[in-house]
This record gives structure tokens, sequence and C-alpha cells, in this order.
């Protein structure tokens, strides 16, 4: 399976998570803490089973994580913010797992790859 | 210094570089070739030297490397693709550094962190 979303022709809508961990959020750190494993694969899973979801790419290090879903919408995006089990997800996020965090909500107007357009 | 690109209140554009190096692109690996890791810091300086350049986050891990520049508007971004010396890494990576990437041209329309809007 390719590690890339598998996103249609745009416009679709891109939500760019890019986080610090708290205590410097080093991946051996990281491995000592499986509640926080244990949600982030749970809010994977959950969100592929929204309505208008595309896909998702995701790539950590030691000084930073950045999550991109994709979302046929914003509106599409902006339930996905409200479901309830990740509203929980994202206040533990707030109060323990992340140090600083920022999201943003952009729309993809164009997309491409070596082969060409996308 | 924040690894959070500083960027203003939205309107502005982001681009969404993901890539696979070649051979699997795991870390260690990337370690061995000092070709690529000149180029991707003489990139990083050359793009902030550039007209409307706001700023980059960028995380890789293993899987996957996400690489999301900041821009005041698209034709800044579209500049920045056309700059020479970046036509050049362009051209090497996808003949030798990358198995595979995506390029997404996206308008942010909106960001937050925990404090609430950016």
């Amino acid at each position: 399976m390719s590690v890339f979303a598998n996103t249609p022709e745009p416009p679709y809508t891109a939500v760019i998570f890019s986080s610090v961990r708290t205590q410097g959020g080093a991946v051996d750190e990281r491995a000592d803490d499986p509640g926080y494993d244990r949600m982030s694969e749970r809010m994977f899973a959950l969100a592929a089973e929204q309505p208008g979801y595309l896909g998702v790419e995701s790539a950590h290090d030691a000084s930073l994580g950045i999550t991109v879903s994709y979302w046929v919408d914003e509106a599409a995006a902006a339930s996905w913010k409200q479901v309830a089990e990740h509203l929980v997800a994202q206040a533990r996020g707030r109060d323990v797992w992340y140090s600083d965090y920022r999201v943003r909500v952009a729309n993809v107007t164009r997309a491409y790859g070596p082969g060409g357009l996308a």
C-alpha cells in the first residue's frame, strides 16, 4: 500500500497538524507511552470511518510530528474535529501529550507527483 | 527558536511536499548520502531568501518525509518552484533521491494552536 494519501483531483481540503510532544517528544520517550500510541492508532482508524475522509499522511522525528489529513471539503474536516471521541483525544493532547501544536486548514488547489498532475 | 513556522493570520499558501527516499528512505541510509543532506540544507536556506517566504516545517521518519513550506500567496510559491538552483535540485530529486513524492499546493483559511486562533 502506498504511504501517500490516495487523494482525487483537487479541490479538496487538507488539515495540517504539526506537533511537539511533551518531554521534547523524542522517539524513544514516545515508545514509553502506550496511552498515546493507542490513542493515535484509534484516531487514525476513527478518522478513516468519517464521511468525506480521503486519506492521511504522517511523519514524526525527534523534534516535530506532522500529520496531514485530507477531506472532501472544509465541512467534512470540521465535522471530524467535533466527533465526540476525537474531542476527548484533543483535550488529552492539549493537557498531556503535546507541549505545543499548530493546526492549519487549507484548500488544495493543485497536486502533482513525479509523473505530473495527480 | 520555535520548530513551528511563524505564519501570520490566514490567508496564506502552504506547499505540502510528501516524499519517500530511494532505498526505502530509512534514516540510517540517509546519513550515508552527504549530497542529499547538503542539497536539503541549501534548499532550506535558499527558500528562506525568496520573496514571500513565511517559514517551513519538516518531519522525516523511516517511511515518509513531510515538508510544508509557507508562502504569502500561490504566486510566491510558484516563483520558488522556478528558482534555477531549485529546479536543479528538483530534477536530482526525481532522478536519484526520491522513489516517489507528492506536492500539494493549498490555501490556508484557518489556523490555531492550543491557545486558540494563530
